[in-house]
């Protein structure tokens, strides 16, 4: 009888995939199926073969995420400890050679709209002829909608130019074409593990054993197509052609250095949204257009915390389940260069920006845009949540009406 | 070895689950793990005993439906034949004696908006102030939001009050308790059978191999939660607490005789929401409120058609799956009579309507609603749709606020 053959994998601590990250992901090698592993430092390591259980043996961390909140806390102390040791060699792939998948099956998705200053530039931009660019409901509930599951798609996923309706405001009816004001949404997105009955809402104070993980999360829009349908029911055909998250999920228990109080909430909220524990996250995204950096949006200037999210969006009964996905809203930071939306960053299409030396709005056919974001782990260490990418692609559709 | 024992179905050609109807649904027998079954006169003949295919051995009509319209079609004239026939006797349960079930697993759920009389009283009843009580886009595209699929409910499951905020318009700030002005909406659902991959759209003449069946919808709303959330993103917490559908499935191919033409829309749709066949559906709803049937909704006066919200559901590339679920919004007809939601039917609760010989607005506690539909049938029968059942029980949480 022969050992298996193991392998020490040495990561420095500095690393954004380091011993105190260990996100959680789906991954393939070519010709096999899609297993879950961890990303340490280069390496994805293979959860199934790492920790003998076979609830990381299939294609979705669904499994894994229902087993509850004292099961991830004792999941990840094992595989930190695991991976501090010698480990089977065969459970060590290189993360250059692994395709990776969407990680979770997402049940339902809620888009919220947590940034008080994304939702004034977009109050200003949308109804220039209101004198207070809030509606009277926003400091005093995060508002949002349901989004549709089944186009929220992995990094990497070619974005097809949606076609639709729009009408300019000059135009007598609306045509019918490609979308001339494609956007970003740089977000984040929070993972339900396990949900909630119907009719048993989370308390805020309770979200903590609910939320698994946190990615990034671009909410593709097309602003012209929004702008004609949203009235009176809210954003459809313009969000929901494909959304995109990075492909590990960083658990929640990963981010205690980053949790920092909210933004004060003036007026005060009701008991129901009261936070006992700072929820705040501090998160610095960037958004690079084209190899290009062009804004920075820090996700500790957002003024509803996700515990509020999830306490809201349950407080009338509505059960949420395990692959729950729930998204901030863009992230906008009280600077321009902290916008998280072009519409935002261009003042809608009339103040172009400079990206690789060209004068630009929207974005064109061929375009490729990167969310990346760190946050602060023990030690000076950083955390890191990947990318997520997508290139636009050219309509196959709608030219015809 | 002695052949199985057989029995003869005697169910007359004008039962409304006569022969020409044969709706789907899930059905389980005390300690029996559900199962797919139809509906037959008085009996529910379970299909996987009934046609030997293990495919209705399950609790879901999600893996029937995905092998596709062709084989809705022969399985479809596989039933009729057979219950023409001797059946085996293990196959039939007395309707009485069953539980009924979610039928399906809910994917994603979209509710449109697509009677022109109840999106016309509502502008007037939200938006007093202006002149135009339909939005300048409603009669270009069939408006719908996303919904929540968790909450997805069947009939007769209790329908607990919400919880939430409201704010009334002399109110300096909002409250938080269980909704004041809970109501309901009288819907039909339509179920997709087999989906469209992200990019690939849905034409409108394509809608028929798509769609499955058709069930009865109730949309409980929360009106006081709904009119101070919804600005600018839409319906959400105001509807997302409960949704009942019909426990059966009566299938697109049962409902020939109800196509009709919808009414003549002008202005002229864009061609990719030009039909080609008639899409009208001749179905005549009721809506009985505590045993007394106070609104009779025709579905025929409905402005767009299911196969019109298919295809701009999917015109910007979104995919579909099989098991979703979209709603056509509230059947309101022309007449007062003909109102789907108390709100229109009491006019914002102005004008109460005599129930049970009580002067009422909206639902109290203990209130039970029930959806029923009928269609027309070959040769002067009927097909009926079952029953959309709820009960209203006192809201658990939210008192406290």
């Amino acid at each position: 009888m022969t050992a298996s053959p193991t392998v020490r994998l040495d990561v420095p601590q500095d690393d954004l995939f380091g011993i105190h990250n260990l996100p959680y992901g789906v991954y393939s090698l070519p010709g096999r199926a899609p297993r879950v592993g961890t990303r340490y430092g280069g390496h994805v390591v293979d959860l199934a073969t790492l920790l003998g259980d076979e609830v990381f043996a299939g294609p979705s961390l669904n499994p894994f995420m229902a087993q509850g909140h004292d099961r991830w806390v004792q999941a990840r102390s094992a595989i930190a400890g695991a991976l501090r040791g010698e480990i089977p060699r065969e459970a060590v792939h290189s993360a250059a050679e692994v395709t990776l998948h969407l990680p979770f099956d997402v049940a339902d998705y809620v888009d919220f709209y947590a940034s008080e200053h994304h939702a004034a530039n977009l109050g200003r931009l949308f109804r220039p002829d209101n004198p207070e660019p809030l509606m009277p409901n926003w400091k005093h509930l995060p508002v949002g909608y349901h989004g549709r599951a089944a186009s929220v798609v992995v990094s990497g996923t070619d974005i097809i130019r949606p076609a639709g309706q729009r009408k300019g405001p000059t135009d007598p009816a609306p045509v019918f074409g490609p979308s001339t004001r494609l956007d970003i949404e740089a977000e984040l997105g929070f993972v339900v593990g396990t949900g909630n009955a119907l009719g048993e809402p989370v308390a805020a104070g309770q979200a903590e054993r609910h939320l698994f993980g946190v990615v990034l999360f671009n909410d593709w829009s097309a602003r012209d197509i929004q702008a004609w349908e949203y009235v009176p029911l809210g954003p459809n055909l313009g969000k929901s052609f494909a959304s995109t998250v990075s492909p590990w999920v960083v658990p929640l228990l990963a981010l205690t250095e980053a949790r920092v109080p909210t933004p004060v909430q003036v007026p005060e909220v009701l008991p129901y949204l009261a936070l006992d524990a700072p929820w705040g996250l501090d998160i610095d995204l960037e958004v690079e257009w084209n190899g290009e950096v062009v804004s920075r949006p820090p996700y500790s200037a957002m003024y509803w915390s996700p515990a509020q999210m999830l306490a809201h969006l349950t407080v009338n009964g509505a059960p949420t389940r395990t692959g729950d996905l729930f998204a901030s809203g863009t992230v906008s930071g009280p600077d321009k260069e902290q916008r998280g939306a072009f519409i935002e960053l261009t003042w809608g299409g009339a103040q172009p920006v400079t990206v690789a030396g060209r004068q630009r709005t929207f974005l064109e056919d061929g375009d490729e845009v990167v969310l990346r974001a760190t946050a602060p782990g023990p030690g000076g260490t950083r955390i890191g949540f990947g990318e997520a990418r997508g290139r636009v692609v050219p309509a196959r559709h709608g030219r015809e009406g």
